[in-house]
């Protein structure tokens, strides 16, 4: 039996930052308790003050609880292998990021911009030990239709949201994952 | 004169939440230090830690110090009003993503997860009181065009890094934004 933040210890930092960004992982392993409005309040709360261009805050959060009117149709979005440890969620979200402005003209950073809220949502979980995974397994086109999402809005991810299982974690064999090196990712100057 | 946080004190929360979230903004006054590479490690450091889909990390930031070769190029991509206060940023970057796999298959989800990754870098920034600053006024093909950036990857933003200017915030006239109500982001099963 291990904690959430214990599994993280084998991460290697090649330079220093603040722990909180190295002790977020994805658990699959949750409990199936149902999570008081609270606690996802304060997901949404720390999603909610990503920054964005001319502070449009293109991100919109769907959401079911475990056993509401909408929790089989959500569930039934998600492709087989997430079902498994999706059935232990406490809630399930549909990310959507808004394409257009007021005025209707194209606004292209929807996308970036959704990515950031998410990762406040993913950080502010972490720090209070709730399971929150993001899912790009589901069904893109069925989750449009099936929860009315207007043309004007992309279908971004879905994120499980639950209470950890510590009993299950390492019998689930969960990994921790690592991370392309800082010159992987930085280029000086140009390409 | 105001320090970093101190400008972020009249937010208000709707929900409880790590202040984290709530002390980080997008200032304009910086002093024209250039910040040693250690400073730069860090902040790349929390964008490297970022989730994304199989771990596929799409993110990269191309970067320029201020004075290096590169530096006129960069600077030259802004928008005008935009060169007004980034004429005294230690660092401009340019962050892309990458499209595609390694078997050249897209990848719909690179400009959501090089999202997440900005996010990280801007909480770690707010951390240890530096200055970064997301600029979406800046010319894109320019930006492909004099970066050599290929097709495959998408120009997603520039980045203001800098020493934050205690000095000249007020002056500037910095106004800390507010955000939508969690009830305007939030939707409960379907549209």
């Amino acid at each position: 039996m291990v904690n959430y933040v214990e599994k993280t210890r084998k991460r290697v930092k090649e330079a220093d930052v603040n722990d909180l960004f190295i002790h977020r992982w994805s658990p699959r392993a949750m409990t199936g308790k149902v999570l008081n409005d609270d606690v996802l309040n304060t997901l949404f709360e720390a999603a909610r003050w990503a920054p964005s261009s001319m502070n449009n805050q293109p991100w919109r959060f769907l959401v079911s609880k475990r056993n509401d009117k909408h929790w089989d149709t959500y569930f039934d979005l998600l492709m087989e292998g997430n079902k498994v440890w999706c059935k232990d969620a406490s809630h399930l979200i549909v990310v959507v990021s808004k394409k257009t402005l007021e005025n209707c003209s194209e606004y292209p950073s929807h996308s970036f911009e959704a990515g950031s809220a998410w990762q406040n949502l993913a950080l502010q979980a972490s720090l209070i030990n709730v399971v929150v995974h993001g899912i790009g397994g589901f069904d893109y086109e069925k989750a449009r239709e099936k929860l009315n999402i207007p043309e004007d809005y992309k279908v971004e991810m879905m994120i499980a949201v639950g209470e950890y299982n510590k009993n299950l974690s390492d019998e689930k064999q969960e990994k921790i994952s690592g991370r392309k090196s800082l010159s992987e990712i930085i280029i000086n100057g140009s390409f």
